[in-house]
């Protein structure tokens, strides 16, 4: 399916290859797909609170449901070393 | 460090190698420990919102700053396959 085109956005907290660069933003990189799902459509629906819940509210507030989709896949089938 | 006591606790959700049997349950190993760390903390504030926040909340109420540093920094070093 190729690289979704809103992955460097991502990449800027969450790291190249889904592995961050720092030791308080999760690593995406082969997590459990239905999790990242569900936390974008509850970022999306500012159900969620605590950590960066307010930017990635921000940010998950223009995502369509194909944009997380694709992402949660993406993240999900990446490798971590 | 070893395995601290907690460990089968978390495991019932997280998996033995922290590494979940469940989509929609995040997998533990090798994630940031600051991350995990910040997470516990948030969850015994009552500070996190969304997924299974509300359980979180009840099991890290009774986490003492070791316990989370412990976890933390068990969960983070456990190598992912």
């Amino acid at each position: 399916a190729g690289t979704p085109a809103l992955v460097p956005l991502c990449a800027s907290c969450h790291g190249e290859q889904g592995i961050s660069a720092s030791p308080i933003i999760p690593d995406l990189a082969g997590q459990q797909q239905g999790y990242l799902d569900n936390a974008l459509h509850d970022y999306k629906a500012n159900q969620r609170q605590g950590g960066s819940a307010a930017m990635m509210n921000g940010i998950a507030a223009h995502l369509s449901d194909a944009d997380i989709a694709a992402l949660s896949a993406y993240y999900a089938a990446l490798k971590r070393n």
